[in-house]
């Protein structure tokens, strides 16, 4: 592969490539979501979510936290975690997004766009005021700590504070054009590189990273060589024991000799999207290497099958290779949406499609369960079972929507990644536009010095046709429209106005070339029929079971739709067909999958043992009976009464 | 069943009914353990364990820190917990009733006494010296809270370390007669119970139950009711959100009407020990029902093979029925214990067979893998697979044996069980002897006011046959010697004096009822033959799973004896034969078990995803071959070089 123009980058969007990026890959050039199903996701992201941001922010502590910082304000610190300020700046990087995205001239556009860019500015000054005269920045050590500084690496999060802050402040600026957040941002990366690196005041780094991909944005943002090569000492000195040598702080084993993922399943994937970043930039092989072996290994070894990974609830832990419990996946919302990060900078660095593969498995499942359908509550934990007789701890980690957590990391998390969401859609090459997902829209990209560009209509995932227009093309030259086939799909066919295509499968990658004209039209359809999935054997806990999928959809059952009894005792009969229905009344609008299974014969309860000698007289009690059962997408889960859910099936 | 005649009770041993007591059973009047299994690893608890306690508790700073509250030393407090001093109680427990043990009158016997027996009254002197002037003793408190005190109820573990200081007190007296631990924990017993109670200055309890099993042990030695009662209550007051609320603290639902043990597995099965207590002195059928009713329910949905209990790391948490997992299995030691002591409290009260069932399982399995084969390092979590690639976190929680603990409350908790396990063998109702474990020793009980005795000579659990001499007998009236026939046993013989015997199964006992005369000769034959056992199949996690057990061991397959690959893809062939071998050279001596197997084949590491669609075309590499399993007791397991371990073993 071969580093691509930089003539028509993209204006906007997160991983903004420098102009010496060597990547397979570059982002759209310009990307619009404008209908469809992430269209509605994204509605309720920019009427719900975000703006009640600042109230929430408000009523949690944050931003008297801010006010007591810069003196404007008296009483307690509130909230209990060193990292309070950056729930405050991933909630502007979201609505600097979001701003991008409100279209100006109708009535309503107007007044949303006013309120939203009030509360941005009325914020980011706070956070300005709270500035220390030399750049630094942490209400928690500044009000409760008398200042002191960097004292505590591993879990002071001061660092961790300044990358969202500088990603608040990048996306501000490539989205209004605004300088305010970006020179708060740029003074405190000034001060860290002042304190930190070889020869300066500490040889260190955060405990959480995030600072590291952070100021590579800044260093493309700005044309800041410092800022990428402090990113680089951040990242290199990771794994040498130098803050405690704990796989939780990314402090055990170097990236480049690691064998796979592991550690705070967060704090992993932020360090590893800064290390795909840095080898974008650097084109160091060895970094490339290493994050390709390590995504290798998370996907074929520690991934559920909703995309999520951490396995444990204790120190956030990725777990063993193929320990992935179903009742006790941690699977964090935080965690998808780094692996979405991290993917999606790996899928422009090398060009292959299993990066958008995960992404899209993320993001309908073990990323969008995180919100709820009407996005004003939030799981921060997105298990793959609640068994009956579950008892609740609440709290953060509860398996109840939230309205806001006590560690409330995920909900301002969403909404920046819905809110950038159509820049993960499409990427150019300088020979053509590659569409990795797909989305009603319009998606441009560049070949050699032209625009190209394509609109695209689709209900997917309710159905498997795309209708892809193009909209720009030279016309004088050939170029390359390429379509993703996921990897969940066993059979598509593709047709260019109206006749079957002559294409070549790559690698996930279906390749058109053509001297296109605008107006062509192509047709792409995937075959939605509901299919059962089976593990890799050795993941334990669910031996004997399948799930049940549709597209990219993951299905689930809930207690709701099954009355009269639990999940604990359901089997699925996988030798009847599976139904799809669509059910524009349930749930937002969603189609159901319906499946032929029956209650289990139990052994006696009376019994006070439950382990049997193989080959004993079966002492079970009348069999159960049969039962349909009725699967909904695993998104949409725990949006009505509380109840168990179950993603996969026991056989028999 | 009816209130036994306390005429002749117990002199020694925990759990000591008072007169009064409504129990089925009550314990043997004189009970010792001389040989076989159970005396070998009493050997090294009181010869490596024990021994090593004091200058373990001084490396740990927990004499430091009496040294610190009584003024006679200076420094920072050591430790992280405020219940550093129970470590030291529950070794002067172990002690004590250990100096009850060895047997004078041989040289080594008499040196090894003494010097235990300076060690004890050193320590105890300390612990005299930091008691404050009104009885209140924590040296947490004392020295880093400027003496607050009953603050933080919740986390404070006052009363908890109170309750330890009493039991080991009550220990000491029994096994020694000393009363000077028993004056100090009086004095701090008086404390309490002017502070709390209905009309006095805290309405409360404390969050980890212990004071409520050791104030009604404490009323059993000293005969003061208002023991009594201030344990009753404790124990009433849990459950009505009096402390928060919490699960955790047992203080979410009042036992009298809870479905299902939950919340942290040491606090909860602590205060139904207790609830057992209150309900053998007071005969209250609410309080039995309840522990019968949450007994049947943890066996039932929340125990593991091993009689582990506590599914979650986090929290300590029993997790929800049938939530059953392998690898995260936390099954702490001390929970393990709990249970034991749970357990042995309803067996007396019921006199049913089922409680010691369990008490054998938890001895053999999940208890005992706790300490080393040299009983010198030890297990805080007892897990039932350690994955191929395990990444190991270190510290408490690590999968391998460890010196101490920083919080090191499961070694010396071990330490009292093994070293007063005598008390936990025999029984008697005044009308016979019932023999609840099968070891080689001598237990007696009473028939009206006379005394029946016996000894017992077994290799059990190498073997299955145990001979059993009556030893004292009254000559004049017939009795019934009980053998509890275990849950795993489907085939037993008995014999008496060489011929058939005449003998009913009466739920789980085998009574024998004759005018024994001494010297007549009882031979019990178990069936030993190893066998394939599986679990209800609503625990997920070993779906399609067996595991090998013989006798009352677990056993499991560890990578040592596997080498050239790991376990994960291990499959057991259920229709070959299981074969036991006698190994004295190995780990101290076991009978391992053999199975045919083999490893299975793989999908194709070089995917990425490790889910696909079922009816695919199998992507398996080359079909693994065949391999001879060798497994071992689960008890011996982690005292070889590290690697994977699994007791669950897929069948295909």
């Amino acid at each position: 592969m071969s580093p691509t123009s930089p003539a028509l980058s993209a204006a906007t969007g997160p991983v903004l490539l420098g102009p010496g990026a060597l990547t397979a890959l570059r982002p759209a050039t310009s990307a619009a979501i404008e209908g469809g199903f992430w269209h509605a996701r994204r509605e309720v992201n920019a009427r719900a979510s975000i703006p009640q941001g600042p109230s929430l922010l408000e009523s949690a502590g944050n931003l008297h936290d801010l006010r007591l910082a810069a003196g404007t304000a008296e009483g307690d610190f509130r909230g209990d975690y060193p990292f309070m300020d950056s729930d405050v700046y991933k909630w502007l990087e979201a609505a600097s997004w979001q701003i991008g995205q409100i279209g100006p001239g109708t009535e309503d556009g107007d007044s949303r766009r006013a309120d939203l860019v009030r509360d941005v500015d009325r914020i980011i000054a706070l956070v300005a005021e709270a500035q220390q005269p030399d750049g630094y920045l942490n209400t928690w050590f500044q009000v409760t700590k008398g200042g002191e500084r960097y004292k505590d690496l591993r879990w002071g999060h001061e660092l961790y504070c300044a990358g969202h802050l500088i990603q608040a402040a990048v996306a501000h600026h490539r989205a209004t054009g605004g300088k305010d957040l970006l020179r708060v941002a740029t003074r405190f990366a000034d001060h860290i590189d002042t304190v930190f690196g070889p020869g300066k005041a500490i040889d260190g780094f955060d405990g959480h990273p995030e600072v590291e991909t952070a100021l590579v944005e800044l260093y493309r943002e700005t044309g800041e060589r410092r800022y990428l090569d402090l990113a680089a000492y951040f990242v290199d000195r990771h794994g040498h024991g130098v803050i405690g040598g704990e796989a939780y702080c990314q402090d055990r084993v170097p990236l480049r000799e690691a064998e796979n993922v592991e550690g705070h399943a967060v704090r992993q994937l932020y360090l590893l999207a800064a290390a795909a970043d840095l080898a974008s930039e650097t084109g160091e092989a060895e970094l490339r290497a290493a994050g390709e072996r390590l995504w290798q290994a998370m996907t074929a070894t520690k991934t559920h099958l909703t995309g999520g990974v951490g396995a444990h609830h204790d120190k956030e832990d990725f777990g063993d290779p193929f320990e992935l419990p179903n009742e006790r996946a941690y699977c964090e919302t935080c965690a998808a949406i780094a692996s979405v990060q991290w993917s999606w900078r790996m899928a422009l660095l090398t060009g292959e499609a299993r990066y958008s593969d995960l992404i899209e498995r993320t993001l309908f499942n073990g990323f969008l369960s995180g919100v709820s359908l009407d996005g004003e509550s939030w799981l921060y934990v997105n298990p793959l079972q609640v068994r009956d007789g579950h008892t609740d701890p609440g709290g953060d980690h509860s398996a109840r929507r939230t309205r806001w957590f006590r560690c409330a990391c995920c909900p301002p998390n969403i909404m920046r990644l819905l809110a950038s969401l159509e820049h993960y859609v499409a990427s150019t090459d300088g020979a053509g536009l590659q569409i990795h997902q797909y989305a009603t829209g319009r998606f441009s990209g560049e070949v050699g010095d032209a625009v190209v560009g394509v609109s695209a209509h689709t209900s997917y995932p309710a159905a498997g046709a795309v209708v892809l227009t193009v909209e720009e093309s030279p016309g004088d030259r050939p170029w390359t429209l390429s379509l993703r086939i996921p990897e969940w799909s066993s059979r598509h066919t593709v047709r260019v106005d109206g006749e079957a295509a002559d294409a070549r499968l790559d690698n996930g990658w279906l390749r058109l070339e053509r001297e296109w004209a605008p107006g062509q039209r192509i047709e792409l359809e995937l075959d939605m029929t509901p299919r059962l999935t089976r593990a890799d054997p050795r993941v334990d806990a669910v031996r004997g079971c399948v799930a049940i999928e549709r597209g990219p959809l993951v299905y689930c059952l809930e207690q709701a739709d099954h009355p009269g009894g639990g999940l604990d005792d359901v089997v699925i009969d996988v030798t009847r067909p599976l139904t799809a229905e669509e059910r524009p009344d349930l749930l937002g609008g969603v189609t159901t999958v319906s499946a032929a299974g029956r209650r289990r014969a139990l052994p006696q309860t009376a019994h006070w043992w439950p382990y049997q000698g193989v080959g004993h007289g079966d002492t079970a009690s009348a069999p159960g009976g049969d039962l349909a059962l009725t699967a909904v997408p695993y998104y949409a889960w725990a949006n009505r009464e509380d109840g168990s859910m179950r993603v996969w099936l026991p056989t028999s």
